[in-house]
């Protein structure tokens, strides 16, 4: 059984549009900034990921927006990765105050050459890594 | 035969990440102000929209990356109506520079009441005024 | 002697532009969220002090950047409340990465009534509640 | 006699906060899309200006905001190059809706080398070119 990676984000008064509410493209921002932390939790850092070689680039991402998210609310960016495949990772999210879910979907990130920025196999020692988020 | 919208968006600076192409989120940005000018188009603004009493929230999004964008690009936000149901439209988009396409999807939003935001039925003068941008 | 109120923030990766470096205008926003939790110390939470009747309104920033801040860096915005007007503020700030100072300078709130967006008076509860962090 | 470079932006929806106004940072955004497009009508384009060798970088600002912009709003950021240094330029700027100013100041760019980032001495070519938008 996979435990969801958890990010929490307070949200910031400059995130929300006319409307008071946080703007639709924001959601991706936040899911960016908690699969960074996710990866965190694996390299130590983004720095240390880069050293070894590694960078990755999204590629596909489905966003379902169920209610609004306002200033100050502790949004919880929660993250399951749904299956490795050779050089791509698909992970499922689900934002959330409280009991109530915001937005919620899937992202495909492929990991890539730091430096050529091609697609590398994803290596076994990322995957052990982060198997704790890995739904089986 | 639907004609594509088109609103053109010169890349900025800041909207490039470290890696100097475009923030992924960014993306669903442009699409927004694509889809103000489409509405622009049909009631001349935003303000005359609202003043209509109509508003509409974003429920649904699909994006598919497919190469990078750079800061100083000319991107296109090439947008078709794919489909109106009572209340909700799914709006196709292809963002392009030159022939190559940088990112794909749709995009559902639902019209609400601008005072209440609950969904209203879309008023039929708007698809009509949309006809010529939508799919049959 | 003031003690500065310190907030940290982990610098993301959509905070840098191409240069690989923060984008100068995030810097006010890094401020606009220090200020903000500098008033949740004060008011418990932004909803409270609008409880209350008061918001406030940025009219003046003077910013000099330093040295670059770069993604996942640890940036400290440091603040002390410089001087109180009537209905104005002055607040120093410095942000820095370790020893190294990233942009320091003043910004000038007005508060405001929550409605009416008129300058207001500064309650005396409130600089006393600040007292802290206020230069003599 | 200097005449103002003009540099016209329709302000968007998410660039304005849950107060319905544009966010302050923002001001610097729209500032620094209108230095860019100041350069162009210098160099044809930023790459060109790079492929020159020089690179600017932000150094210190001063902004007063005087009246609120709003969504849809169209901004004129009008700049005059105030004086040049050695290796520093410094501009004002007005940004206004109509006739009404909604923010002011003046902000300060080092010229750099594009590869080490270090100040260089200002092209005559380029105070040539931009010598109709230069206070004497």
């Amino acid at each position: 059984m996979a435990s969801p990676f958890v990010h929490l984000h307070r949200v910031r008064y400059h995130e929300c549009d006319a409307q008071g509410v946080v703007f639709n493209a924001n959601y991706l921002t936040f899911l960016d900034v908690a699969m960074t932390e996710l990866f965190r939790s694996v390299y130590g850092s983004y720095a240390e990921m880069q050293r070894q070689g590694y960078d990755w680039m999204v590629v596909d991402a489905h966003v379902a927006w169920k209610s609004p998210t306002r200033f100050d609310d502790e949004l919880a960016v929660a993250l399951v990765i749904e299956r490795f495949g050779r050089t791509s990772m698909t992970t499922r999210f689900v934002q959330s105050v409280g009991e109530r879910v915001c937005a919620e979907g899937e992202i495909v990130h492929v990991w890539v050459d730091v430096h050529t920025h091609q697609p590398v196999e994803i290596p076994l020692s990322a995957k052990q890594a982060l198997a704790a988020h890995t739904a089986e």
